[in-house]
């Protein structure tokens, strides 16, 4: 669809079209690496109940990374505990198992959180606008237009795209549309994305023949897990109960075909929350469950299973979140997959607006995250087959066993928390010497450990020293220097990293401040009782906070063990970690020149 | 000082005069009391530097019981470790040792803060404003008077106090005075209180020979402690490193009487930063400090070592913290005594107003809080003759060693950390069953454990569910209540205590919520996989939170240890926590008529 040919109103370096969980965490990020960002809406305001509500492990996490943390798990409800039940030979349903909720065993945050999708949203509202942003709403995109001109399109100053807007609550008579000239535009616009099928790009996959309702309210029950996650095959139809923050519950029910559907589509008119209660009635029995409070929000959906088949065109326009994949509610998945596409899109797009990375660094946007969305409707599909069908029984010996359900449930466990996201190999993520830290992997997040800080003892979570900044992290892990073999080998290492043809000068702008690009710091094998910061080479100190000891804290119950757990020996190695905390790279304390040639294929010399 | 005779211009039930620390941890805690609070200070706005800056283990826990203490750990510096510096026999000092800053093994935060008190004041502030409370400044009181009239003074309801108060920035010509008609009013007005003075009340003491220096700035060093607190002992004089918020440094310096005395006072314009400056040089000397940095405080301070001798004047007018007790600020007490002074007594003033308890609950504040300013004294004399006393060398066999000071350090762990603050037996402090919980202690604070909530395996430290909230805490450790015979016990204790007659119902409101005075709370033994929160019975869970187990939270690592460490044997206890934080009375689960006496001793029966 050409854009209209009137004056441009604007320029703008990212346009975000949609203010959803996958706009505003793009756009938060932006906002706060100093990008100029616009958000544009076409809803007048946020949500204010039901939709999306799970946030995984991994998620947190990202959210911890970008400081947003702290809010969301004091305004949410923690999930730890899985509960199991299935039909009880006595009638009803019983339980037959209870497990952890995550089962992904280096999660630094071992639960899920629930949140009504409003909650988080402001809280990137409220971060958005210590940064001056605001989200621009109504507004509807009406055209979209892609220069041509090929110089244009390599040039990363260039604004190549237009973008015509229109205000959906102009006072009459008012003008009430507005061209937008960006350099970037990401359509974060949802499952039936504008930006997505004027762009033209189909989606792969199907729909299946699951049909669920969902109900939000406050039930008053004498059912003993209706603060856990529940799975709950009952012969009235699964059911998933999710707690919810307060004392709010959703349920997840299973509807038969022919109470839902007219003439081959889900006809929302057949049902009312009010046979939804009925449905859990039946389905928790003998269990008691009534619903005097009022219903919050409610819905009834099919589950579809597609992925966009790509992610951007000529990186310079990316879909990202629902409008790239859809998929089932139930595993939670949805609100994280559309978050953690933007915190992989996000500091990429920065790094090439800086002038710190070729524009060719957005290609492994789509790479990374196209194959993550394969991979989770694959699981999807695997996850919603057991979930959705009829349980093992006397009667049924060709139903789900519990057993099996189970051994799903953990098997996906890393993959459901987000913990076990992989990306494969590529200019971002170089495997060449993977095996000096055994226990990391390369393309995964840097896991979490508790480390102390070795000028005052004060411990640290290491993800904290590892933030959303833009910056990529270079973790030294020193050995233990007090001994003298391995003290010249980390002078040597200060040596050839102190190269001004290294990567640590090579990158780094005249006159920008030395840890600009590169955060370096140390960690010590040693006692907090006896090292002194000072004893780590200057270059790797901007700060005396810089340097850390693999110890204990004072109580002595965390930390000292991140040597161990990462499978690092004590000659020690170097741990690049990407901006998003992914792992880039994993070397010898000997191997900077490779360190220097991973940098070279992602980031443009300064000089 | 008798009040002007003037019409009255305003009623306040309590008037707090003094904005430092302890004015505003007890306005703060009144205000969210719903109790009417008045702050009125003479200092034109908040202290911007220097000060008292440190806030002890137990202060952390306090500040925590408010909702505050996340804001502080955020904002501040934590101290973690202890270095001790003796001369070395080369010249200079060399480093002793390390040791834990706190040595109070049941703190749970195993730490000091150092934050500017400025800083610490806006914390109460923000907390202030959302209950519209603002501090009135700058205001001075001019007369203050108390009612001679028996009958009024017995009334909890009337107000008995008239305070003549001055607006010092009233604009020329307009009225700048006003008398106040208060209920209670707290004079938190400092070291040289005028309400202490004006009521006449003596300060017990006398003023030591040590004389010091302090100052606050971001110094240049390779000292290696300079994070953390140092006790260094030079030939030099005696110095004291705290580190500070940010890059700040505070440093105490001790200073020979020739250089600051004249004529048998201390004597500002006889010193300088400049000069104190010298003195760090010389004490840290072989290790190089400069001062490139901005001064941002400095003093100089012969210590004083005084207790007022009473607290209150018919419990109608208090004083707290400086205006009843100075010291030396070395160990950090200062602020944590003052703030703590006052947490003791706005709970019993808002009983009071509320009708809760009768007058006679005030008598423990100076109770408790004198004894504690005593002790406070005796071991500020003792600290300080180790600390300013010269090292023991080669040549003064009579100087204190390190072994007696990291000795005397730790021994008094207890006392500094304020972890060991013990209130004396009286009517709020029962200990007649105090061997059912032999690691538990009538009169000390109730130590942090970790429990899991039975509804949903999420942990939580057990002192989160023991706030301020002027609430009586009843913990009852049912035991195992799957066990037939601890179930029989259980049941039979919810009969008891649910009689009409029982302190549950008697001391609580018609028509006020069950839970208004007393929060139950369960901690059963058992599993998280299969206890149901639903098998405690009614009486005992005013909403599924209430229900806890004694067991590890999922990840394995905390918890499960309430009962041992504790002392508590698997037949179980109740366990009454003040709403200070304090152990009121242990009892065995059959002595519920026990804990009726202890109620009746404190508590107007509701009816």
């Amino acid at each position: 669809m050409a854009a209209s040919t009137a004056r441009i109103d604007s320029e703008v370096d990212v346009l975000i079209i949609g203010a959803g969980p996958a706009g505003l965490m793009c756009a938060n990020a932006l906002a706060h690496a100093g990008v100029q960002v616009r958000v544009v809406d076409q809803r007048p305001k946020k949500v204010a109940a039901g939709q999306a509500d799970g946030i995984q492990p991994r998620t947190i996490e990202v959210l911890q990374s970008y400081g947003l943390a702290e809010r969301l798990i004091r305004e949410g409800n923690q999930m730890h505990m899985a509960a199991f039940y299935n039909p009880s030979p006595k009638g009803g349903i019983e339980r037959i198992d209870r497990a952890p909720d995550v089962t992904a065993p280096t999660a630094r945050f071992p639960f899920e959180i629930t949140l009504h999708q409003g909650a988080i949203e402001a809280i990137f509202l409220d971060s958005l606008r210590t940064k001056g942003v605001e989200i621009d709403r109504p507004i509807q995109p009406t055209a979209i237009e892609l220069s041509t001109n090929e110089e244009e399109l390599k040039d990363p100053h260039s604004h190549p795209i237009k973008v015509d807007l229109k205000r959906l609550d102009a006072e009459p008579g008012h003008n009430d549309t507005e061209t937008v000239r960006a350099k970037y535009v990401l359509g974060a616009d949802g499952a039936h994305s504008w930006v997505r099928k004027t762009l033209g790009i189909t989606m792969d996959g199907e729909q299946t023949e699951y049909i669920w309702g969902v109900v939000d309210t406050i039930p008053v029950t004498n059912f003993p897990d209706i603060r856990n996650r529940c799975a709950i095959h009952s012969n009235n139809g699964s059911c998933m109960v999710i707690p919810r923050e307060g004392d709010m519950v959703r349920l997840y029910l299973q509807l038969a075909e022919k109470d839902v559907v007219t003439d081959g589509r889900v006809d929302k008119s057949k049902i009312s929350p009010e046979k939804l209660m009925a449905v859990a009635k039946k389905s928790l029995y003998p269990y008691e469950i009534t619903f005097p409070n009022q219903i919050d929000w409610w819905t009834i959906y099919i589950i579809g299973q597609r992925v966009a088949s790509k992610f951007s065109v000529h990186e310079r326009i990316f879909i990202a979140g629902d409008a790239c994949h859809t998929h089932s509610p139930k595993a939670g998945q949805g609100m994280n997959a559309s978050m953690n596409d933007t915190h992989n899109l996000a500091w990429k797009l920065t790094h090439v607006l800086r002038g710190w990375a070729s524009p060719d660094l957005l290609k492994t946007y789509e790479f990374e995250r196209r194959k993550y969305a394969q991979d989770l409707i694959a699981f999807d599909k695997e996850f919603s087959r057991l979930f959705s069908g009829k349980p093992r029984t006397e009667e049924n010996q060709d139903g789900v066993s519990h057993e099996q359900f189970l051994q799903a449930f953990q098997t996906f466990g890393g993959f459901t928390s987000g913990i076990g996201i992989h990306y494969a190999p590529s200019v971002l993520t170089n495997t060449t010497h993977e095996t000096v830290a055994t226990n990391l992997t390369v393309g995964m997040r840097m896991p979490p450990q508790v480390v102390v800080r070795a000028a005052d003892a004060r411990p640290y979570e290491l993800q904290d020293l590892l933030p959303a900044d833009t910056r990529y992290k270079v973790l030294i892990f020193a050995g233990d220097i007090t001994e003298e073999g391995q003290r010249t080998k980390v002078q040597a290492l200060e040596k050839e990293m102190g190269r001004p043809e290294g990567f640590l000068k090579k990158y780094t702008p005249d006159g920008a401040p030395r840890d600009a690009i590169f955060d370096v710091l140390s960690i010590c094998v040693g006692k907090k009782e006896t090292i002194n910061f000072t004893d780590v080479p200057e270059l790797f100190r901007t700060h005396w906070s810089k340097v850390l000891v693999d110890d204990v804290e004072i109580k002595g119950i965390n930390g000292g063990k991140a040597y161990e757990s990462y499978g690092i020996l004590k000659d020690g190695a170097l741990v690049i970690v990407r901006p998003d905390g992914y792992i880039g790279m994993v070397a010898p304390l000997d191997k900077v020149s490779d360190v220097d040639t991973y940098f070279k294929g992602i980031l443009k010399a300064a000089r």
